[in-house]
Order: C-alpha cells, then structure tokens, then sequence
C-alpha cells in the first residue's frame, strides 16, 4: 500500500493543486490519496476520472493527519525542500514496507518533521509539492509506472499527431 | 536557451498552478518562461523568488503564443497526454538546439499539435503539467538539475531532521 497524505489543504486556494497532487498519485502508482481536509468536491471529481480511465485508486477526505501517522505501520516520508537528497534517502527505503509520502500545502508543523522517517527533498530549490510528488513516486518506481495498465473505458493511444483514443463505443480520432 | 511557453492560462483559476510550471522551470533547469496571458502579479511573485534563490531565470507575460512559435529557430515540443512515448521522443530531440516546451492549461487548440515537431507523453493517464514539464525536464538534463547551483541569497542544505539554512546573513537553523 503506497498512500500520499495531503496536509494542509486550504479550500479555494489549494484546489486545484490538491487535484493536480492526487491525480499525480494515482498516475504515478500510488494507491490512495488522504485529504485531511473535508472536501466532497475533488472526493467527485477524482473518483469521475478514476471510473473513466481506469484502476483502483482511492481518496478519502476530512481526516486527521495525526490519527493516520500514529496508525501508519510501515515508512513515513516527508517531502520538503529542506529535507536530506532524494537518491541517498531512496537507497535507505525498505521497498517491500507500506510507505506513506506526507506532502503539504504551505507551512508545515514540526510534529510532520518529526514523525517522517525521512525527510526527503526534490532539490533544495522552491517548486512544487506536485513535481515533488510526480519525481519521488518516477525515482521509486524506476520509470515503471509509465508503462502501468489501468484497464479504463478510455485509453489513449501514443501519438506524435492528433489524438488516437480508444473508447468502449470504438476507436476515434 | 530552454523556454516554457505557458499556453492558455485562466486568470484565478490557473493562479497557483501556474506559478508552480514556472517554478519547475526554473528549478528544473529551463531559462525562461513566457505566459502568454498578461500577468504582472506573477511576474513580480517569480522575479522576487529568483533574486532570493539565485540563478538567470527570465519570465515574459502577455505574448502572442503564434508570435513566439512562428520565430523559434529551434525543436518545438509540446506536452500532451494524447502524445507520443516520452523516452521514443526524447532519443530523437537535438540538444543542440535551442527549446520551446509548451505547456497547455486547459483545451489546446489544434495550431500547437501542428506547429511541435514532437507531441510528447509524459504517460498516457490524465494528470498535470506541472509534473509532466518537471518529468521531461528531469528526462531531458538526466537528473543534473538536482546537483545546479544557483548562488542566491538563500542556500538550503539538505537535512533529515529540521531546517537548515544559509543567508546572507550567516548560518541559521
């Protein structure tokens, strides 16, 4: 079980971002996304695409972050551009653990600090908690996500032009 | 000269995920980046981060996207999740030559799929173009962006537990 825990979501501000983050989780392997905040509209939306193009990802919203980090068996990893290089952190992964990928809006309390195993950065450069992600999950995956089957009523064909979809009615250009 | 061309973005809407296409591209390694809507806010957000954090990041808001395609002399790539595979693509860009990466918001009209000499794929799944420019990015530099050194103000070192960081002003934790 891969999760990504989304701290810190602030409505309005954050929305399109939290649905960038989680559509990156379930893109890039992860199994499920926690939002701690209470957000029925991204809960819809996320779950819309996941019955279009496919998989088993699942998202739950309005939970305490503190609850989910005391319960949590397995890793616990902190993305934050303060944290330790991802390639040294990465060889230091116990791949066959659950792991949790905590990723936060803007500020993050001490206490997310402190109950990560590893404090991870993405560079020391300020960018993005979605590339953050989207980089983590490609570095631990090794690539293989890109070639991930999600068996969807929708798939896309690669193509340098046009766009080649095959829906359930049929294939279309 | 690497560029993003930032193509379509909707003023509130596209706010936040925008900055973070513009952080990625500095911080991924790229030189520029152009939107082509008017945006002085974000141009002031971005130039404030680059005189902190160093580097020769330019940014240009308010440019007529035909305009900026029409001059390129160089590759013009356009990311898409209806595009080709990203590693097949990437084997055939020159390195050579100068780059345009353009980065859609929402509906991309057909003119940007004609003028690229590659559409490209970051997967074929629905996720976000920030993570699909910081993915290409990092494809393309083959992970050096990580070790760049932009000589700002502001230094981040890498760390597992708590903030370290170096200001102008001397060592703080």
């Amino acid at each position: 079980m891969i999760a990504v825990l989304r701290f810190g979501h602030r409505i309005d501000r954050d929305k399109r971002i939290t649905t960038h983050v989680a559509l990156v989780a379930r893109a890039f392997g992860a199994d499920k996304i926690i939002i701690t905040t209470k957000y029925e509209k991204i809960k819809e939306n996320i779950t819309s695409i996941c019955k279009k193009f496919g998989g088993n990802f699942q998202i739950e919203t309005g939970v305490d972050p503190k609850k989910i980090i005391k319960q949590w068996k397995g890793t616990i990893v902190h993305l934050t551009m303060y944290g330790d290089e991802l390639e040294k952190s990465l060889s230091k992964i116990d791949k066959t653990d659950d792991l949790l990928i905590i990723v936060g809006a803007e500020k993050v309390p001490p206490y997310f600090y402190e109950s990560a195993n590893f404090n991870i950065s993405v560079g020391n450069q300020p960018h993005s908690e979605v590339a953050a992600l989207a980089i983590f999950l490609d570095r631990y995956f090794k690539g293989k996500w890109l070639t991930k089957q999600f068996k969807g009523k929708i798939e896309i064909i690669p193509s340098n032009k046009g766009k080649k979809v095959i829906s359930e009615k049929g294939k279309s250009d």
